[in-house]
């Protein structure tokens, strides 16, 4: 391992980390809150990383998967370590460790919190709190190779490690190039629904951050009932649309860009995800109306409440516009899959993806096509391309490591003794980036009922499931702390 | 496919499952109790055997593996559906419906059951229930080619559809010789089983039906609160050691009989088994004691109790010695992940099965392994051996599978609009073929809360879980009913 390129990478990442909490700094001081939190942090982030940064490594080009993976895993545990300082300098949070949950939760783009009243925080805490969102969404490394030009040809490695979805596609031949490209997509689409917002009444500080949440599929909220609060259905329609938009695969919009309307309409998982997003909330409404009394009096209301949820779940956004814990069991148990499959490869969502999932049920169908006519080659095929038995196996694999990891984090937080849906859905919900779960961590509750154990052993989850299992696993790996 | 012999070979085994039916009818005139139920089933039997047998397949060599999958769900259905006869001719019973749940539950060894009251039911009732667990355990298939000589060289496609496990390992080269072998130890371990249950105190019927339900990992109680009503620390003790005895690979058996004792115990798969179950009790015990006020009042009837309950959940035999659903949500937990992970492979229980488990861990291991030490050359092995990668990705498929098949026969149940514990445990209950879940279908509940749709799905679950997911699929994919 070549610790010295990566803790010098580790240090890049901090400084930038410094620079984006000038902006909840700036927040600060326009509201006349008290700076203090952030004026403490920044100069602690600047000596981290300008001492990580002075390290001079030997070998510049030692740069392989392993440093990748090792690199990413450490630095996300970093950022939120730090991150986690201003929450702990407000003095809202009970202890460290729930810092430490609120920030993993904002970088990895959950938005689960373990505040029972969020309304208790100022608007600079709130500020840097869905900022987090926004930077995790795209990826705090995307950022720093967008940002810095030196990082050279390790870029591959990193941007493999940390982009979430099965196959890794480079827009254009630079890395860095790429990187500007989904970082201005990411802008321009998140600008755009600050100006929706507004122009549907909601006040200006609202209207950025919680655009910052769905931008990044965050959804931290604001106010006590998320969404909900604002009672105003053209908020609820416009954020429906950007949670979807967010969670597509950026480099659709690449496609379009350039031209190219056509082929980005016949992505395979662009039309899976549509299919499942339809399908979840014309089967919720009809649940919902069948119930008596009917959850809301008109079908209208009914679509839009499904249609939030849903787009909040399978986006992993976490939003909610109304207490979807009290919905029938079918239409509770609908959210928890979504959760599970999460939204497209190359978004800013998390769960187990889109593509993973549908290359996973056509894995499926081969080895049963294979049983059936053993003598006809079956090839699986995504968008009219063959894809490689080597990524197939890959997409087994993450899903074999997806599940087990979060049984056996269900079994560390059971030790606090709550029921088995609390137990459950909280640890499919951070893993999956999504927020809220069901029962006692619904979209009225929230995770300050865990111990510090599980609040901990859910952290991990959440980082676990942002970046996709391997990096964390390299880096709990003893064999990748020898030297090489 | 070959339908002919498809339908041949099905019809030897209803003729079978017609001379089983003599044994309750035996009990049933011991007993001076109706004969009924069985005099009517036997006739049907006969008949659609018979004709079925009489059918002349043109050609007797084509029997390939797709051959072999639709044949065993075939026949799993079909034997179900008759074989739930006496229960609709004995009236206890609502539906039919249930009467096919009941069925399917003892043949694929579940021991679920739909009856609040069992002990309304009649001696010879009781005891066909409990046979369908035994002929069930073996596998019904596995019988017919012990039974019948004349099956040939179709019968290796038979049992590799039928047997539980990732990899198929015959005894001794012709397989209806194995057959044979591995129901003489079936029979001498019941017999042994009887024996030690008799020598405890407990009736004779109670024996023998009880190590009926022990041997086949099926669980079927023939007292309202399972095992627990005959109030007796040593049967207790004598059914926690046959359920993990008949959770063992069987092979190990035949190993020791071969006097390769050392062999057997150097196995994988038996290490990690024990390891489980050691931790697991060790665990629940923990939990148990620390628990305030303590559940039981002696350190020897935690131990004994949570002993009890782990291998009744890890060899998916579902007998409780008390209600484990009142138990604190970590040990209820662990029971939940055993339901999992399952029994060995090559034994009676079902579940993932251990192998699968521990390939699954391995083939992580090496996964990481790969990223770290790119040049290395990494293999599976298993009991030594390097596992080919044909078998491991079946295991991965195998896996990505059983957990989607799973959640999705859980969108279903939940129609039914109980909590997510009761609804998804269920189901995970019953595709590893244990019994009981928890809450509504904890221990001290049943399955006859549920709706016809949910108590049919939740059949499927089983069979899907008894024939390893694959044959099923096969079953019900519409090019395999084509003709060839």
């Amino acid at each position: 391992m070549n610790f010295k390129l990566v803790f010098k990478l580790t240090g890049k990442v901090l400084l930038v980390e410094a620079a984006a909490m000038l902006f909840p700094l700036f927040v600060a001081l326009l509201y006349r809150e008290d700076p203090r939190p952030f004026l403490y942090t920044i100069p602690l982030l600047l000596a981290a990383g300008t001492l990580l940064s002075l390290l001079r490594p030997k070998d510049k080009e030692h740069f392989y998967a392993r440093e990748g993976f090792f690199s990413v895993g450490l630095i996300w545990l970093l950022i939120s370590a730090f991150g986690a300082l201003p929450f702990m300098f407000c003095g809202a949070f009970p202890s460290y460790i729930d810092c430490f949950f609120e920030c993993v939760s904002g970088f990895t783009t959950t938005g689960a919190s373990v505040l029972p009243e969020v309304e208790v925080l100022n608007h600079s805490i709130l500020f840097w709190r869905s900022f987090t969102h926004w930077l995790g969404g795209m990826g705090v490394l995307v950022l720093t190779i967008a940002l810095l030009p030196s990082l050279g040809r390790r870029t591959l490695h990193l941007m493999k490690a940390e982009s979430p979805g099965p196959i890794v596609s480079k827009l254009v031949p630079k890395t860095s190039q790429s990187s500007k490209i989904l970082y201005a997509i990411y802008c321009v689409l998140t600008l755009l629904q600050i100006l929706c917002l507004r122009l549907a009444g909601m006040p200006l500080f609202d209207s950025i951050v919680n655009s910052f949440a769905t931008a990044g599929t965050g959804g931290f909220a604001i106010k006590n009932t998320s969404i909900g609060a604002y009672g105003s259905p053209a908020i609820e329609i416009i954020i429906t649309i950007f949670m979807l938009l967010f969670s597509i695969n950026f480099a659709l919009y690449f496609l379009v860009l350039c031209g190219k309307w056509r082929q980005a309409l016949k992505s395979d998982e662009l039309r899976f995800f549509l299919c499942v997003v339809a399908g979840s909330i014309l089967l919720i409404t009809i649940n919902l109306a069948a119930a008596s009394p009917a959850f809301f009096t008109s079908l209208g209301d009914t679509v839009r409440h499904a249609a939030f949820q849903v787009a909040s779940i399978i986006s992993t956004t976490g939003f909610s516009s109304v207490d979807f814990d009290l919905w029938p069991e079918f239409s509770r148990y609908i959210l928890v899959l979504l959760m599970f499959i999460g939204a497209c490869a190359g978004s800013t969502g998390g769960g187990l993806k889109c593509s993973r999932v549908l290359l996973l049920f056509r894995c499926l169908g081969r080895e049963i096509g294979h049983i059936i006519h053993p003598r006809r080659v079956n090839v699986v095929k995504l968008d009219g391309h063959t894809v490689e038995e080597e990524s197939l196996r890959s997409v087994l694999i993450f899903f074999s490591a997806y599940m087990p990891i979060t049984f056996l984090a269900g079994m560390l937080v059971s030790i606090d003794d709550f029921s088995f849906g609390t137990t459950f859905t909280a640890v499919v919900s951070c893993i999956g980036n999504v927020g809220p779960g069901l029962e006692l961590v619904g979209p009225m509750g929230n995770y300050s009922i865990f111990s510090g154990l599980s609040t901990f052993v859910l952290s991990m989850c959440m980082i676990i499931g942002r970046l996709e299992v391997i990096p964390v696993l390299v880096l709990f790996n003893r064999h990748a702390w020898r030297r090489s």
